[in-house]
C-alpha cells in the first residue's frame, strides 16, 4: 500500500483526490500496487467530505507517518509550500508539485534536495496544465539538441485574445467575460501582465538550458496594450496575435527568454490554438519541431498532471529521475531583450497597402534584408508583416516609415519558427 | 560505461548513430554514464564508414558481450527481429525498437518476455516518428480513463491528400511527386491503402485498453477512392479530408479501432495538421483532450525517438517500466466497424445547395437525428455535412436522397470529435 497526502484542498488538490478516487483501480495498476489518500492538509474545516476523517491541519502529522511516500503539493505560493517540501524531501518523501510560482522562484534548491535524499520532485502539472510537457521535454527528447520552445502558456490571455477578434469586443470587455466566466481572477495581473506565462517559460528555459532562470531577468509584455485593430490586422494579414511565451539560444551559447504578444501566421499551428486551450512547441535536431496542446489549466487537467507524477513517483519509488538545473547565482547567460532578432507586423493609421508596402520593400533592400512583405488594408490605414531583422534594423525601418509619412501606430514582433 | 548495439544500418539505424555521436556529451549526462555505441549489425559491408570497425553480421556476438546492455532494433519486419529482440530479452538486455510492424504483430510476447527478466522493451519510435507519445500515453495521462485516441499516424497519405487541395492534383498524380520526393515507396500499398496506420493505431489501442489488437481485426480503408471533387467539398466545408485512425470505447466496453479517410472540420485542430507531420489526439476524463504533433518518419525524427528509449534504458536499467499488454488469444473484444456512430460529408452530382439541405433536414427531423447541417456549393452539384447517426440511419439517409432525386457521389464519415 502507498499512501499519499495532498497538500492544499482547493481547485487542484481536491481536483487530485476526485480523480483519483475516480480512476483508483486504473491508476493502482500502472502503480503496481495499492494506494490510497492517507491526509489531506488544509486550514480550513471540511465536515461534509466524503473524505473527513483524512483532513489534518498539520503538517507535521503528515512527516510523521512512515507510511507516506508521496505527497501532492497544490497550494500555490512560495511559502509555506516550499517549507513543507523541503521537509518531505529531506525525509525521503517524493514530491509532486503544480506551483508554478515555487518552482520558478526555488526550483533548483527543491531539485537539488530531492537528489540528495534519493527521492523525486516532479512538476509537470506546473507548465501546460493537462500537456505532458516537462516529462517529454527531458525524458523523450534526451536525445536532442534543443534550440529554442514557443508556447501558448497561459489561456486566460489566449481566450481574452480569441474573443477580441471573433466577437469583435475591446480587451477591456473581453476581460470582463474572462472574468465573469471564472476563466480570469478579479485581480487579473498575473494573467494579462504575462506574470504567469513568464514563469512557466522560466521552468522551461531552466531544464532545457541547465541553469535557473529567474522572472524577473526575463522581458515580459502582457496584452493590455493588444487593440482590437491589432486583432483585427492581423486576422487581415492570415494570422493571429498571441501572448508567446518563448526562449531560444543565440549563436553566442546565450538564451533569450521572453514574454511577448506577438503576430503568428497561420502556416504555424500556434495561430490556431483557440480559447483555453495552451500549447508549447519545441525544435531540436533529432525532431525539427514538436508541438503539445492542450488544456492549460483547470481542476482536472491540472489533477491528471498531479497524479500522473504521484504515480510514477510511488511506482518507482528507487529510482531517482534526475531533472535538475543548477542556480549559478548569475544570470549573465541570459542575453538583452534586444538581441530577438524578428520580423515586425505594422499597423498604420494612414496610407494605402501600396505605399506601405513601397516604403517597407525600399528599406529591406537598401539594409540587405529579405524583402517578402505581405499587405492587408485595414480599417484607417495598412498593415503588413515583414521577414526577421534586428533590433537597430526595426528601429531604422519605423524612423523610415516616419520620414515615408506614414503613421505607424503599432509594431508588433513576428514569431517566424 | 554503458555499451549499446544498433540492428540494422538503414535510414533509421544510422540516424540512431548520428544522432548520438552528435550529442553524445548531453545524451551522456541524460543517461549519467558514458556511452558508446558497441557494434552495429548489418549483412551489408560499410568499410567506408567512420564506424567501420563497429560493424558485426552475427547477432551472437552482441549477445555474447556482457558490456550492452541495451540494443536498438531498426531493421524492420517481423523476422529476424523478433528472434533477435526475443534473445536480447532473455538476456535481460533491454530493447528500443522503432518497428511498428513487430510490435503490432509480437507486442504482448516480446512485453511479457522482457517483464519475465526485469529488463525493458520500448518503443516509443513506432508510432508517430519524433512525437513522444507512448510514453506520454502510458506515464504522464496515467490517471485517465482514456476513452479514445484520433491520429493522423501517416504522413505520406497526409501528404497527398494535401497536395491534391493545394495544388489541384489526382491522387494519382499527387502519389507520384510523393515517391519522387522520396515521402512514398515504389510499392505504396502500405501507406495509401492504410496498413501502416493501422499497425501504429493496433499498438496504441493495445497500449491503452491492455489487450492486443491485431491488425486483421481493424477496418482499414485508404485514400485511393478518395477524389480532388472530396477535398475540394471538404474546403468548401471549412475542413479538410484527412486518413484518421482511431480507436474508441464504446457504451458496452467493448472497442472500436479503425483506418479511414474521414472529413474533418477546421475546428477540429487535426484539420490543420499537413504535409509530412502527423498528430495523436487523446481524449481522457481528466484532460479532456490532448494534442501530440510532430514529424512522423524520417531519419533524424525517428532516431530520436529511438534514443530517447535508449536512454531511459541505460539509464534505469534496474526498473522496470511495466506498459504492457495481454493477448487473450481472442478479438472479441473488438467491436464490428459498423457500430462507428458518426456524421456524413455527402457530395452530390446533381441539385443545389437548398434541395440538399432540405433533404437532409427532412429525414434528420423525421428520424430524431440533430437537424444541424453545414452545406456549400461544389463543382457539378452541393455538398453538405450532418451531425453524428448511427450505421442503420446513416443508409436509410442515403436511400431518402436518392429517393428525393439527389445523385450521391461520395459520402465520407465526419470526425466530430
Amino acid at each position: 500500500m502507498k499512501k499519499f497526502a495532498v497538500l492544499g484542498y482547493g481547485t487542484v488538490g481536491s481536483g487530485v483526490v476526485e480523480l483519483f478516487y475516480k480512476n483508483r483501480a486504473k491508476i493502482e495498476q500502472k502503480a503496481g500496487d495499492r494506494m490510497d489518500v492517507g491526509y489531506i492538509l488544509d486550514l480550513r474545516d471540511f465536515p461534509d467530505s466524503p473524505y473527513a476523517d483524512k483532513f489534518t491541519k498539520s503538517m507535521d502529522t503528515i512527516l510523521a507517518d512512515p507510511e507516506v511516500t508521496v505527497v501532492a503539493e497544490c497550494m500555490g505560493g512560495v511559502e509555506p509550500a516550499f517549507t513543507y517540501l523541503m521537509q518531505c524531501l529531506d525525509k525521503g518523501i517524493s514530491v509532486a508539485t503544480s506551483n508554478k510560482e515555487l518552482i520558478a522562484r526555488k526550483g533548483a534548491v527543491l531539485l537539488a534536495e530531492a537528489k540528495a535524499h534519493s527521492c523525486n520532485c516532479f512538476f509537470e502539472a506546473s507548465v501546460g496544465g493537462a500537456i505532458p510537457i516537462i516529462r517529454p521535454l527531458h525524458r523523450c527528447l534526451a536525445a536532442n539538441d534543443i534550440s529554442a520552445v514557443y508556447g501558448i502558456l497561459n489561456g486566460t490571455t489566449n481566450f481574452i485574445l480569441d474573443k477580441m477578434l471573433s466577437d469583435d469586443m475591446s480587451f477591456e470587455a473581453a476581460l470582463s467575460l474572462a472574468q465573469a466566466l471564472g476563466y480570469a481572477e478579479r485581480e487579473p495581473s498575473a494573467d494579462v501582465d504575462g506574470h504567469d506565462a513568464c514563469r512557466k517559460i522560466c521552468i522551461i528555459a531552466s531544464l532545457v538550458f541547465g541553469k535557473h532562470v529567474y522572472p524577473e531577468s526575463v522581458k515580459t509584455v502582457g496584452i493590455r496594450e493588444v487593440s482590437l485593430a491589432d486583432a483585427a490586422a492581423a486576422d487581415a494579414l492570415d494570422g493571429s496575435v498571441k501572448l508567446i511565451a518563448s526562449v531560444r539560444r543565440l549563436e553566442d551559447g546565450r538564451i533569450l527568454p521572453m514574454v511577448q504578444p506577438m503576430f503568428v501566421p497561420h502556416e504555424n499551428i500556434l495561430s490556431r490554438v483557440d480559447g483555453v486551450f495552451n500549447a508549447v512547441m519545441v525544435c531540436g535536431d533529432g525532431i525539427d519541431r514538436a508541438v503539445f496542446c492542450g488544456r492549460g489549466a483547470g481542476k482536472l487537467p491540472t489533477a491528471s498532471a498531479v497524479m500522473g507524477d504521484v504515480i510514477e513517483a510511488a511506482k518507482h519509488n528507487c529510482t531517482v529521475f534526475s531533472q535538475d538545473w543548477i542556480d549559478s547565482g548569475e544570470q549573465d547567460f541570459i542575453a538583452d531583450a534586444d538581441m530577438l532578432c524578428c520580423g515586425l507586423m505594422i499597423r498604420t493609421a494612414n496610407g494605402d497597402t501600396a505605399s506601405l508596402t513601397n516604403a517597407v520593400v525600399d528599406f529591406c533592400n537598401a539594409n540587405g534584408v529579405d524583402a517578402s512583405v505581405e499587405a492587408a488594408v485595414v480599417d484607417g490605414g495598412a498593415a503588413c508583416y515583414t521577414t526577421a531583422m534586428n533590433h537597430a534594423q526595426q528601429n531604422a525601418l519605423l524612423a523610415a516609415l516616419h520620414a515615408a509619412g506614414l503613421q505607424v501606430v503599432s509594431a508588433l514582433p513576428v514569431l517566424d519558427a
